[in-house]
């Protein structure tokens, strides 16, 4: 059985908390990958195009587990394969996804398509009940 | 002269772009110190509630200032002494800083203050716009 990685905290300060559960290069990826890209098997998030390594994504699959940030469920085509989806609280993550996503292509040289871009600048609130909504019927 | 650490990118998606900058424990809370706290130099930077090594601290320093989210100036009562200012850039971060600080405090226990929760969730663009003019004007 996997360990739970335990979180400790360093202060009280929430945005000090939350890079406590997500300050690293990789933990927002997999977010990522659930949210957007509808990946949901460990194959999937280790072929991102990141590559990430995949001691470090079962860590941090780990880690987001047991933050209640996702949980896994059996493939509902194959029980034997682990699923992972994205509780209430990792949903709840696409704001802060969305503007992270809006500064990045404003200050850096990113593939964000267009169109998404304008949905998330324009269109903000839709586009995150769209986000909640594909999520809610997936 | 310190060396200016170069970002490589793992891909051109702006999430991945973004952690490549910012994605470790510790930058965001340099960036809340100077955005929302009024700290300016090295010393205060270090006496923050998460004790962040005086090492780590300068290379979290050099890189966000290589990502031209911070800058340096001289302190106008002292010219010999350093203070970091955020750039515009650097001020651009406040939408995702709120959005992180609203998840927290939603979803884990923190010290945020219930009049600061309240004016960034119900008075979001005006939070915003102050944070930007009291910049402006420090």
């Amino acid at each position: 059985m996997a360990t739970r990685p335990r979180v400790s905290r360093r202060s009280e300060c929430p945005i000090s908390v939350a890079l406590d559960i997500f300050g690293d290069a990789w933990s927002l990826l997999i977010v990522r990958d659930l949210m957007f890209k509808g990946f949901r098997t460990f194959s999937e998030f280790s072929c991102s195009d990141e590559r990430i390594a995949t001691n470090i994504l079962a860590d941090r699959l780990a880690r987001l587990e047991a933050a209640g940030i996702l949980c896994k469920a059996a493939d509902p085509a194959d029980a034997r394969r682990v699923h992972y989806r994205l509780t209430e609280k990792g949903i709840d993550l696409a704001p802060a996804l969305v503007e992270i996503i809006l500064w990045a292509s404003r200050h850096e040289k990113t593939k964000a398509p267009p169109h998404l871009l304008r949905a998330m600048r324009s269109h903000r609130e839709q586009f995150l009940a769209d986000v909640r909504e594909q999520w809610a019927s997936s």
